[in-house]
Protein backbone atom coordinates (compact mmCIF):
# COMPACT_ATOMS: atom_id res chain seq x y z
CA UNK A 1 0.00 0.00 0.00
CA UNK A 2 1.07 3.46 -0.24
CA UNK A 3 -0.52 6.38 1.74
CA UNK A 4 0.14 9.87 1.14
CA UNK A 5 -2.20 13.40 2.92
CA UNK A 6 -2.83 16.85 1.71
CA UNK A 7 -4.70 18.97 3.76
CA UNK A 8 -6.60 21.70 2.49
CA UNK A 9 -8.94 24.93 3.35
CA UNK A 10 -12.55 24.77 2.65
CA UNK A 11 -12.76 28.01 0.79
CA UNK A 12 -15.76 30.26 0.48
CA UNK A 13 -16.67 29.70 -3.52
CA UNK A 14 -16.71 25.79 -2.55
CA UNK A 15 -19.47 26.32 0.05
CA UNK A 16 -23.33 26.10 -1.36
CA UNK A 17 -26.21 28.04 0.38
CA UNK A 18 -26.46 25.02 3.23
CA UNK A 19 -23.12 26.30 4.43
CA UNK A 20 -21.53 23.18 3.53
CA UNK A 21 -18.79 22.30 1.40
CA UNK A 22 -20.70 21.85 -2.09
CA UNK A 23 -21.23 17.68 -2.83
CA UNK A 24 -19.77 18.35 -6.29
CA UNK A 25 -16.50 19.77 -5.08
CA UNK A 26 -15.31 16.63 -3.32
CA UNK A 27 -14.12 15.46 -6.44
CA UNK A 28 -11.71 18.57 -6.53
CA UNK A 29 -10.44 16.94 -3.38
CA UNK A 30 -9.86 13.36 -4.53
CA UNK A 31 -8.02 15.41 -7.69
CA UNK A 32 -5.52 17.37 -5.10
CA UNK A 33 -5.02 14.18 -3.48
CA UNK A 34 -3.75 12.02 -5.75
CA UNK A 35 -1.93 14.74 -7.95
CA UNK A 36 -0.22 15.27 -4.62
CA UNK A 37 0.62 11.75 -4.18
CA UNK A 38 1.97 11.48 -7.54
CA UNK A 39 4.31 14.15 -6.55
CA UNK A 40 5.15 12.67 -3.26
CA UNK A 41 6.89 9.76 -5.77
CA UNK A 42 9.06 12.00 -7.19
CA UNK A 43 6.69 12.59 -10.23
CA UNK A 44 4.73 14.91 -11.69
CA UNK A 45 0.67 14.23 -13.34
CA UNK A 46 1.52 17.66 -15.52
CA UNK A 47 4.84 15.67 -16.82
CA UNK A 48 2.81 13.09 -17.29
CA UNK A 49 0.36 14.83 -19.68
CA UNK A 50 3.26 17.01 -21.44
CA UNK A 51 6.58 14.78 -21.79
CA UNK A 52 5.12 11.37 -22.12
CA UNK A 53 1.66 12.18 -23.47
CA UNK A 54 -0.37 10.26 -21.05
CA UNK A 55 -3.67 11.57 -19.33
CA UNK A 56 -5.97 10.25 -17.04
CA UNK A 57 -9.57 10.63 -17.32
CA UNK A 58 -11.64 8.96 -14.68
CA UNK A 59 -14.15 6.25 -15.17
CA UNK A 60 -15.92 5.74 -12.03
CA UNK A 61 -16.27 7.83 -8.85
CA UNK A 62 -17.78 6.48 -5.85
CA UNK A 63 -18.58 8.79 -2.49
CA UNK A 64 -20.33 8.50 0.43
CA UNK A 65 -20.69 11.72 2.65
CA UNK A 66 -20.69 11.12 6.47
CA UNK A 67 -20.65 14.90 8.06
CA UNK A 68 -20.92 18.04 6.46
CA UNK A 69 -18.07 20.40 5.91
CA UNK A 70 -17.87 24.04 6.70
CA UNK A 71 -16.14 27.22 5.74
CA UNK A 72 -12.29 27.72 6.39
CA UNK A 73 -12.46 24.32 8.22
CA UNK A 74 -8.63 22.68 6.93
CA UNK A 75 -9.53 19.47 6.08
CA UNK A 76 -7.19 16.52 5.60
CA UNK A 77 -7.10 14.18 2.27
CA UNK A 78 -6.08 10.91 2.54
CA UNK A 79 -5.35 9.24 -0.01
CA UNK A 80 -4.41 5.79 -0.93
CA UNK A 81 -3.12 3.07 -3.77
CA UNK A 82 -4.18 -0.30 -2.24
CA UNK A 83 -2.77 -2.15 -6.02
CA UNK A 84 -0.11 -1.83 -8.22
CA UNK A 85 -1.66 0.36 -10.72
CA UNK A 86 -2.19 -1.67 -14.09
CA UNK A 87 -4.22 -0.28 -16.95
CA UNK A 88 -6.47 1.24 -14.01
CA UNK A 89 -5.22 3.27 -11.38
CA UNK A 90 -7.46 3.25 -8.31
CA UNK A 91 -6.86 5.82 -5.46
CA UNK A 92 -8.94 5.36 -1.78
CA UNK A 93 -9.55 8.85 -0.28
CA UNK A 94 -10.93 9.33 3.42
CA UNK A 95 -11.01 13.36 4.28
CA UNK A 96 -11.15 14.17 7.95
CA UNK A 97 -12.22 17.49 9.26
CA UNK A 98 -10.07 19.62 12.29
CA UNK A 99 -11.64 17.19 14.55
CA UNK A 100 -10.47 14.18 13.00
CA UNK A 101 -13.89 13.21 12.12
CA UNK A 102 -13.80 10.73 8.99
CA UNK A 103 -16.49 13.03 6.82
CA UNK A 104 -15.90 11.18 3.24
CA UNK A 105 -15.12 8.20 1.97
CA UNK A 106 -14.30 7.32 -1.92
CA UNK A 107 -12.62 5.52 -4.35
CA UNK A 108 -11.96 6.89 -7.88
CA UNK A 109 -11.08 4.84 -10.78
CA UNK A 110 -8.59 6.31 -14.00
CA UNK A 111 -7.78 5.07 -16.91
CA UNK A 112 -3.74 5.71 -18.49
CA UNK A 113 -4.76 7.04 -21.64
CA UNK A 114 -2.44 8.06 -24.81
CA UNK A 115 -3.35 11.62 -25.46
CA UNK A 116 -3.11 10.69 -29.00
CA UNK A 117 -4.62 7.65 -29.83
CA UNK A 118 -6.80 8.04 -26.92
CA UNK A 119 -6.38 4.12 -26.83
CA UNK A 120 -6.04 2.89 -23.35
CA UNK A 121 -2.73 2.20 -22.27
CA UNK A 122 -0.71 0.05 -19.51
CA UNK A 123 0.48 2.08 -16.52
CA UNK A 124 3.90 4.02 -17.12
CA UNK A 125 6.93 1.91 -16.68
CA UNK A 126 8.03 5.26 -14.56
CA UNK A 127 4.71 4.64 -12.01
CA UNK A 128 5.22 1.42 -11.74
CA UNK A 129 9.09 2.04 -10.83
CA UNK A 130 7.94 4.39 -8.57
CA UNK A 131 5.89 2.25 -6.70
CA UNK A 132 8.01 -0.81 -6.54
CA UNK A 133 9.06 -0.84 -3.27
CA UNK A 134 5.43 -0.11 -1.98
CA UNK A 135 3.85 -3.15 -3.76
CA UNK A 136 6.74 -6.17 -3.16
CA UNK A 137 4.86 -8.93 -4.59
CA UNK A 138 3.02 -7.03 -7.73
CA UNK B 1 -41.57 5.03 -12.00
CA UNK B 2 -41.18 8.63 -12.59
CA UNK B 3 -39.25 10.13 -15.31
CA UNK B 4 -37.92 13.29 -16.37
CA UNK B 5 -35.63 14.73 -18.68
CA UNK B 6 -33.58 18.17 -19.02
CA UNK B 7 -31.21 20.11 -21.78
CA UNK B 8 -28.22 21.91 -20.52
CA UNK B 9 -24.99 22.81 -22.27
CA UNK B 10 -21.46 22.44 -21.60
CA UNK B 11 -19.84 25.92 -20.78
CA UNK B 12 -16.20 26.92 -21.27
CA UNK B 13 -15.49 27.26 -17.39
CA UNK B 14 -16.64 23.17 -17.17
CA UNK B 15 -14.24 22.06 -19.38
CA UNK B 16 -11.11 21.33 -18.66
CA UNK B 17 -7.33 21.35 -20.06
CA UNK B 18 -8.27 17.52 -21.63
CA UNK B 19 -10.94 19.94 -23.43
CA UNK B 20 -13.22 17.48 -21.49
CA UNK B 21 -16.66 18.29 -19.22
CA UNK B 22 -14.42 17.95 -15.96
CA UNK B 23 -15.41 14.77 -13.88
CA UNK B 24 -16.46 17.12 -11.12
CA UNK B 25 -18.90 19.39 -12.73
CA UNK B 26 -21.41 15.89 -13.38
CA UNK B 27 -22.48 16.86 -9.92
CA UNK B 28 -23.58 19.83 -11.06
CA UNK B 29 -25.69 17.93 -13.95
CA UNK B 30 -27.60 15.72 -11.27
CA UNK B 31 -28.57 18.54 -9.36
CA UNK B 32 -29.88 20.13 -12.02
CA UNK B 33 -31.64 16.94 -13.25
CA UNK B 34 -33.20 16.69 -9.66
CA UNK B 35 -34.59 20.01 -9.04
CA UNK B 36 -35.93 20.08 -12.67
CA UNK B 37 -37.67 16.86 -11.92
CA UNK B 38 -38.56 18.32 -8.82
CA UNK B 39 -40.27 21.31 -10.34
CA UNK B 40 -41.49 19.08 -13.59
CA UNK B 41 -44.02 17.77 -10.30
CA UNK B 42 -45.41 21.09 -9.69
CA UNK B 43 -42.82 21.74 -6.67
CA UNK B 44 -39.77 23.68 -5.87
CA UNK B 45 -36.67 22.71 -4.05
CA UNK B 46 -36.20 26.03 -3.35
CA UNK B 47 -39.79 26.37 -1.57
CA UNK B 48 -39.10 23.15 0.36
CA UNK B 49 -36.12 25.01 1.85
CA UNK B 50 -37.36 28.50 2.37
CA UNK B 51 -41.28 27.10 3.74
CA UNK B 52 -41.02 24.08 5.19
CA UNK B 53 -37.35 24.50 6.49
CA UNK B 54 -36.35 21.18 4.59
CA UNK B 55 -33.30 20.48 3.25
CA UNK B 56 -31.77 17.57 0.87
CA UNK B 57 -28.26 16.87 1.86
CA UNK B 58 -26.35 14.28 -0.33
CA UNK B 59 -25.33 10.98 1.16
CA UNK B 60 -24.00 9.79 -1.70
CA UNK B 61 -22.79 9.30 -5.48
CA UNK B 62 -21.85 6.84 -7.86
CA UNK B 63 -21.04 7.66 -10.98
CA UNK B 64 -19.87 5.67 -14.16
CA UNK B 65 -17.90 8.14 -17.07
CA UNK B 66 -18.60 6.36 -20.20
CA UNK B 67 -17.59 8.88 -23.30
CA UNK B 68 -16.00 12.33 -22.99
CA UNK B 69 -18.35 15.41 -22.97
CA UNK B 70 -17.18 18.27 -24.99
CA UNK B 71 -17.30 21.95 -24.96
CA UNK B 72 -20.81 23.66 -26.82
CA UNK B 73 -22.02 20.00 -26.56
CA UNK B 74 -25.90 20.09 -25.52
CA UNK B 75 -26.22 17.15 -23.19
CA UNK B 76 -29.83 15.70 -21.85
CA UNK B 77 -29.89 14.60 -18.39
CA UNK B 78 -32.60 11.83 -18.09
CA UNK B 79 -33.22 11.84 -13.73
CA UNK B 80 -35.35 8.81 -12.50
CA UNK B 81 -37.41 8.14 -9.43
CA UNK B 82 -37.62 4.49 -9.40
CA UNK B 83 -38.48 3.99 -5.97
CA UNK B 84 -41.36 6.59 -3.71
CA UNK B 85 -38.95 8.10 -1.33
CA UNK B 86 -39.10 7.41 1.99
CA UNK B 87 -36.42 8.95 4.38
CA UNK B 88 -33.91 8.52 1.46
CA UNK B 89 -34.90 9.76 -1.88
CA UNK B 90 -32.66 8.28 -4.70
CA UNK B 91 -32.43 9.72 -8.14
CA UNK B 92 -30.80 7.59 -10.79
CA UNK B 93 -29.27 9.74 -13.80
CA UNK B 94 -28.51 9.17 -17.59
CA UNK B 95 -26.22 11.21 -19.42
CA UNK B 96 -26.63 11.72 -23.46
CA UNK B 97 -25.14 13.70 -26.06
CA UNK B 98 -25.87 15.04 -28.68
CA UNK B 99 -25.27 11.87 -31.17
CA UNK B 100 -27.14 10.14 -28.31
CA UNK B 101 -24.54 8.34 -26.82
CA UNK B 102 -24.93 7.37 -23.50
CA UNK B 103 -21.77 8.96 -21.68
CA UNK B 104 -22.28 8.77 -17.93
CA UNK B 105 -24.68 6.57 -15.27
CA UNK B 106 -25.07 7.82 -11.96
CA UNK B 107 -26.75 7.54 -8.84
CA UNK B 108 -27.29 9.99 -6.12
CA UNK B 109 -28.80 9.02 -2.63
CA UNK B 110 -30.09 12.22 -0.95
CA UNK B 111 -31.46 12.31 3.56
CA UNK B 112 -34.78 14.85 4.13
CA UNK B 113 -33.33 16.79 6.56
CA UNK B 114 -34.94 19.56 8.99
CA UNK B 115 -32.60 22.27 8.50
CA UNK B 116 -33.02 23.72 12.20
CA UNK B 117 -32.73 20.32 14.12
CA UNK B 118 -30.37 18.88 11.43
CA UNK B 119 -32.46 15.41 11.94
CA UNK B 120 -33.68 12.88 9.46
CA UNK B 121 -37.08 12.96 8.91
CA UNK B 122 -39.46 11.25 6.43
CA UNK B 123 -40.34 12.74 2.91
CA UNK B 124 -42.62 15.46 2.85
CA UNK B 125 -46.48 14.93 2.62
CA UNK B 126 -46.51 17.16 -0.50
CA UNK B 127 -43.68 15.12 -2.15
CA UNK B 128 -45.28 12.07 -1.76
CA UNK B 129 -48.67 13.72 -2.93
CA UNK B 130 -47.22 14.84 -6.23
CA UNK B 131 -45.60 11.22 -6.51
CA UNK B 132 -48.54 8.87 -5.57
CA UNK B 133 -49.91 8.41 -9.29
CA UNK B 134 -46.52 7.23 -10.43
CA UNK B 135 -46.11 4.66 -7.58
CA UNK B 136 -49.65 2.91 -7.46
CA UNK B 137 -48.07 -0.11 -4.74
CA UNK B 138 -46.13 2.30 -2.70
CA UNK C 1 -25.26 48.60 -31.37
CA UNK C 2 -25.87 44.84 -31.41
CA UNK C 3 -27.77 43.23 -28.43
CA UNK C 4 -28.61 40.14 -27.37
CA UNK C 5 -30.48 38.18 -24.41
CA UNK C 6 -30.29 34.96 -22.51
CA UNK C 7 -31.38 33.56 -19.53
CA UNK C 8 -30.10 31.44 -16.65
CA UNK C 9 -30.70 30.21 -13.57
CA UNK C 10 -28.98 30.13 -10.41
CA UNK C 11 -28.18 26.66 -9.64
CA UNK C 12 -26.64 25.12 -6.23
CA UNK C 13 -23.20 25.07 -6.78
CA UNK C 14 -23.49 28.44 -7.94
CA UNK C 15 -24.32 29.81 -4.30
CA UNK C 16 -22.05 30.62 -1.56
CA UNK C 17 -23.04 30.50 2.73
CA UNK C 18 -24.10 33.64 2.27
CA UNK C 19 -27.26 32.48 0.08
CA UNK C 20 -25.57 34.65 -3.19
CA UNK C 21 -25.15 33.70 -6.35
CA UNK C 22 -20.70 33.80 -5.50
CA UNK C 23 -19.39 36.50 -6.91
CA UNK C 24 -16.50 34.73 -9.24
CA UNK C 25 -20.01 32.69 -10.87
CA UNK C 26 -20.71 36.13 -12.34
CA UNK C 27 -18.02 35.36 -14.68
CA UNK C 28 -19.76 32.72 -16.43
CA UNK C 29 -22.68 34.37 -16.78
CA UNK C 30 -20.44 37.02 -18.74
CA UNK C 31 -18.83 34.19 -21.03
CA UNK C 32 -22.58 32.47 -21.34
CA UNK C 33 -23.36 35.55 -22.47
CA UNK C 34 -20.86 36.19 -24.84
CA UNK C 35 -21.21 32.88 -26.54
CA UNK C 36 -24.97 32.74 -27.13
CA UNK C 37 -24.80 36.55 -28.32
CA UNK C 38 -22.21 35.13 -31.25
CA UNK C 39 -24.57 32.15 -31.63
CA UNK C 40 -27.58 34.44 -32.15
CA UNK C 41 -25.45 35.99 -35.56
CA UNK C 42 -25.50 32.18 -36.95
CA UNK C 43 -21.67 32.15 -35.82
CA UNK C 44 -20.57 29.32 -33.38
CA UNK C 45 -17.33 30.53 -30.77
CA UNK C 46 -16.51 26.37 -30.86
CA UNK C 47 -15.79 26.63 -34.32
CA UNK C 48 -13.83 29.82 -34.22
CA UNK C 49 -11.36 27.33 -32.00
CA UNK C 50 -11.91 24.18 -33.97
CA UNK C 51 -12.22 25.35 -37.75
CA UNK C 52 -10.41 28.98 -37.67
CA UNK C 53 -7.89 28.24 -34.78
CA UNK C 54 -8.63 31.24 -33.15
CA UNK C 55 -9.09 31.72 -28.99
CA UNK C 56 -10.34 34.53 -26.88
CA UNK C 57 -8.47 35.18 -23.97
CA UNK C 58 -9.83 37.54 -21.62
CA UNK C 59 -7.68 40.29 -21.00
CA UNK C 60 -9.81 42.93 -18.61
CA UNK C 61 -13.37 42.67 -16.87
CA UNK C 62 -14.87 45.03 -15.15
CA UNK C 63 -17.94 44.01 -12.81
CA UNK C 64 -20.18 45.82 -10.84
CA UNK C 65 -22.58 44.29 -7.88
CA UNK C 66 -25.39 46.31 -7.62
CA UNK C 67 -27.83 43.68 -5.58
CA UNK C 68 -27.14 40.12 -4.82
CA UNK C 69 -28.85 36.96 -6.73
CA UNK C 70 -30.40 34.14 -5.02
CA UNK C 71 -30.97 30.72 -5.63
CA UNK C 72 -32.82 29.22 -8.45
CA UNK C 73 -33.98 32.84 -9.38
CA UNK C 74 -34.09 33.37 -13.46
CA UNK C 75 -31.39 35.55 -14.30
CA UNK C 76 -31.81 37.50 -17.80
CA UNK C 77 -28.09 38.20 -19.20
CA UNK C 78 -28.15 41.49 -21.31
CA UNK C 79 -25.22 41.77 -24.32
CA UNK C 80 -24.02 44.43 -25.78
CA UNK C 81 -21.29 45.25 -28.68
CA UNK C 82 -21.31 48.79 -28.93
CA UNK C 83 -18.67 48.74 -31.64
CA UNK C 84 -17.14 46.65 -34.21
CA UNK C 85 -14.79 44.39 -33.20
CA UNK C 86 -11.45 45.27 -34.28
CA UNK C 87 -8.37 43.45 -32.53
CA UNK C 88 -10.40 43.50 -29.30
CA UNK C 89 -13.67 42.88 -28.77
CA UNK C 90 -15.40 44.55 -25.83
CA UNK C 91 -18.62 43.07 -24.07
CA UNK C 92 -20.78 45.18 -21.75
CA UNK C 93 -23.26 43.23 -19.71
CA UNK C 94 -26.82 44.02 -17.82
CA UNK C 95 -28.25 41.20 -15.76
CA UNK C 96 -31.18 41.31 -14.33
CA UNK C 97 -33.24 39.35 -11.71
CA UNK C 98 -36.64 38.05 -12.09
CA UNK C 99 -38.23 41.69 -10.56
CA UNK C 100 -36.30 43.51 -13.36
CA UNK C 101 -34.15 44.99 -10.80
CA UNK C 102 -30.56 45.61 -12.28
CA UNK C 103 -28.15 43.54 -10.01
CA UNK C 104 -24.53 43.89 -12.56
CA UNK C 105 -23.15 45.89 -14.79
CA UNK C 106 -19.91 44.28 -16.55
CA UNK C 107 -17.40 44.93 -19.13
CA UNK C 108 -15.39 42.49 -20.64
CA UNK C 109 -12.28 42.76 -23.14
CA UNK C 110 -10.97 40.04 -25.13
CA UNK C 111 -8.04 39.90 -27.88
CA UNK C 112 -8.91 38.15 -31.22
CA UNK C 113 -5.64 35.11 -30.51
CA UNK C 114 -4.46 32.79 -33.26
CA UNK C 115 -4.47 29.43 -31.36
CA UNK C 116 -1.05 28.36 -33.02
CA UNK C 117 1.43 31.73 -32.33
CA UNK C 118 -0.33 32.63 -29.31
CA UNK C 119 -0.32 36.20 -31.47
CA UNK C 120 -3.14 38.66 -31.38
CA UNK C 121 -4.99 38.91 -34.60
CA UNK C 122 -7.50 40.99 -36.23
CA UNK C 123 -10.85 40.21 -36.11
CA UNK C 124 -12.02 37.21 -38.66
CA UNK C 125 -13.67 38.54 -41.50
CA UNK C 126 -16.34 35.68 -40.63
CA UNK C 127 -17.20 38.38 -37.27
CA UNK C 128 -17.03 41.49 -39.50
CA UNK C 129 -19.57 40.34 -41.97
CA UNK C 130 -22.37 39.30 -39.49
CA UNK C 131 -21.98 42.45 -37.71
CA UNK C 132 -21.79 44.58 -40.64
CA UNK C 133 -25.58 45.56 -40.92
CA UNK C 134 -25.75 46.32 -37.20
CA UNK C 135 -22.94 49.18 -37.67
CA UNK C 136 -22.99 50.68 -40.74
CA UNK C 137 -20.45 53.35 -40.21
CA UNK C 138 -17.21 51.10 -38.96
CA UNK D 1 0.34 50.36 3.89
CA UNK D 2 -0.40 46.39 4.96
CA UNK D 3 0.84 43.64 2.95
CA UNK D 4 0.34 39.69 2.74
CA UNK D 5 1.58 36.91 0.09
CA UNK D 6 0.07 33.48 -0.20
CA UNK D 7 0.77 30.59 -2.61
CA UNK D 8 -1.72 28.65 -4.42
CA UNK D 9 -1.40 26.14 -7.11
CA UNK D 10 -3.72 25.80 -9.90
CA UNK D 11 -5.43 23.08 -10.06
CA UNK D 12 -6.73 20.85 -12.56
CA UNK D 13 -10.65 21.74 -12.30
CA UNK D 14 -9.51 25.30 -12.58
CA UNK D 15 -8.29 25.07 -15.52
CA UNK D 16 -10.11 25.17 -19.45
CA UNK D 17 -10.18 24.06 -22.57
CA UNK D 18 -7.49 26.54 -23.95
CA UNK D 19 -5.05 25.04 -20.88
CA UNK D 20 -5.08 28.41 -18.60
CA UNK D 21 -6.41 29.09 -15.85
CA UNK D 22 -10.27 29.91 -16.50
CA UNK D 23 -10.69 33.71 -15.97
CA UNK D 24 -13.56 33.35 -13.89
CA UNK D 25 -11.57 31.28 -11.29
CA UNK D 26 -9.19 34.41 -10.69
CA UNK D 27 -12.26 35.47 -7.71
CA UNK D 28 -11.18 32.81 -6.06
CA UNK D 29 -7.44 34.02 -5.81
CA UNK D 30 -8.66 37.37 -4.73
CA UNK D 31 -10.99 35.46 -2.12
CA UNK D 32 -7.79 33.72 -0.67
CA UNK D 33 -5.93 36.61 -0.55
CA UNK D 34 -7.57 38.91 1.10
CA UNK D 35 -9.43 36.12 3.76
CA UNK D 36 -5.54 35.07 4.34
CA UNK D 37 -4.64 39.10 4.59
CA UNK D 38 -7.41 39.35 7.29
CA UNK D 39 -5.57 36.00 8.82
CA UNK D 40 -2.31 37.29 9.04
CA UNK D 41 -3.84 40.32 11.15
CA UNK D 42 -4.58 37.32 13.85
CA UNK D 43 -8.48 37.59 12.88
CA UNK D 44 -10.64 35.37 11.14
CA UNK D 45 -13.38 36.15 8.49
CA UNK D 46 -15.31 33.07 9.48
CA UNK D 47 -15.47 34.38 13.06
CA UNK D 48 -16.23 37.91 11.58
CA UNK D 49 -19.13 36.58 10.21
CA UNK D 50 -20.33 33.86 12.87
CA UNK D 51 -19.64 36.01 15.99
CA UNK D 52 -19.93 39.68 14.72
CA UNK D 53 -22.97 39.03 12.49
CA UNK D 54 -20.90 40.69 9.84
CA UNK D 55 -20.64 39.84 5.83
CA UNK D 56 -18.66 41.18 2.92
CA UNK D 57 -19.91 40.84 -0.10
CA UNK D 58 -18.37 42.81 -2.74
CA UNK D 59 -19.86 45.67 -4.62
CA UNK D 60 -16.88 45.93 -7.65
CA UNK D 61 -14.45 43.98 -9.08
CA UNK D 62 -11.61 45.20 -11.48
CA UNK D 63 -9.07 42.71 -13.29
CA UNK D 64 -6.43 43.10 -16.13
CA UNK D 65 -4.94 39.21 -17.23
CA UNK D 66 -1.85 39.78 -18.71
CA UNK D 67 -0.54 36.81 -19.10
CA UNK D 68 -2.04 32.98 -18.82
CA UNK D 69 -1.45 30.82 -15.89
CA UNK D 70 -1.16 27.06 -16.87
CA UNK D 71 -2.12 23.74 -14.41
CA UNK D 72 -0.01 22.93 -11.42
CA UNK D 73 1.73 26.26 -11.46
CA UNK D 74 2.21 27.54 -7.91
CA UNK D 75 1.16 31.22 -8.41
CA UNK D 76 2.21 34.35 -5.57
CA UNK D 77 -1.14 36.24 -4.88
CA UNK D 78 0.20 39.41 -2.66
CA UNK D 79 -2.75 41.15 -1.62
CA UNK D 80 -2.72 44.94 -0.51
CA UNK D 81 -4.65 47.42 1.90
CA UNK D 82 -3.76 50.85 0.80
CA UNK D 83 -5.60 52.46 3.21
CA UNK D 84 -7.28 51.99 6.30
CA UNK D 85 -10.96 50.83 5.99
CA UNK D 86 -13.81 52.70 6.59
CA UNK D 87 -17.28 51.69 5.45
CA UNK D 88 -16.06 50.26 2.01
CA UNK D 89 -12.71 47.91 2.54
CA UNK D 90 -10.28 47.58 -0.72
CA UNK D 91 -8.36 45.10 -1.58
CA UNK D 92 -5.46 45.23 -4.28
CA UNK D 93 -4.10 42.09 -6.10
CA UNK D 94 -0.92 40.99 -7.82
CA UNK D 95 -0.74 37.63 -8.71
CA UNK D 96 3.08 36.23 -10.34
CA UNK D 97 3.90 33.42 -11.92
CA UNK D 98 7.04 30.91 -10.98
CA UNK D 99 8.87 32.68 -13.31
CA UNK D 100 8.45 35.53 -10.89
CA UNK D 101 6.22 37.62 -14.15
CA UNK D 102 3.58 39.47 -13.03
CA UNK D 103 0.31 37.56 -14.67
CA UNK D 104 -2.59 39.61 -13.12
CA UNK D 105 -3.55 42.82 -11.62
CA UNK D 106 -6.89 43.67 -9.76
CA UNK D 107 -9.03 45.88 -7.50
CA UNK D 108 -11.57 44.51 -5.32
CA UNK D 109 -14.19 46.47 -2.95
CA UNK D 110 -16.46 44.71 -0.29
CA UNK D 111 -19.36 46.75 2.09
CA UNK D 112 -19.01 45.68 5.83
CA UNK D 113 -22.90 44.38 5.86
CA UNK D 114 -24.82 43.78 8.92
CA UNK D 115 -26.07 40.06 8.69
CA UNK D 116 -29.51 40.68 10.06
CA UNK D 117 -30.12 44.33 8.66
CA UNK D 118 -28.55 43.73 5.45
CA UNK D 119 -27.16 47.23 5.75
CA UNK D 120 -24.00 48.96 5.14
CA UNK D 121 -21.91 49.46 8.40
CA UNK D 122 -18.98 50.83 9.13
CA UNK D 123 -16.02 48.74 9.73
CA UNK D 124 -15.90 47.12 13.05
CA UNK D 125 -13.40 48.07 15.93
CA UNK D 126 -11.46 44.86 15.59
CA UNK D 127 -10.29 45.09 12.42
CA UNK D 128 -9.52 48.94 13.09
CA UNK D 129 -7.24 47.93 15.98
CA UNK D 130 -5.36 45.41 13.85
CA UNK D 131 -4.99 47.72 11.38
CA UNK D 132 -4.00 50.47 13.76
CA UNK D 133 -0.18 50.21 13.51
CA UNK D 134 0.02 50.19 9.90
CA UNK D 135 -2.00 53.62 9.18
CA UNK D 136 -0.36 55.95 11.42
CA UNK D 137 -2.28 58.84 10.14
CA UNK D 138 -5.77 57.16 9.49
Amino acid sequence: MYKHSYKKRVRYNETDKMGYLYYGNYANLYEIGRVELIRSLGLSYQKMEDELGIMLPVVSLESRFLHPAYYDEELEIFSYLDEMPSKIIKFRHEIFNEKEELINRATVKLFFTDMNTKKWISAPPIIKAALNEYFPDA
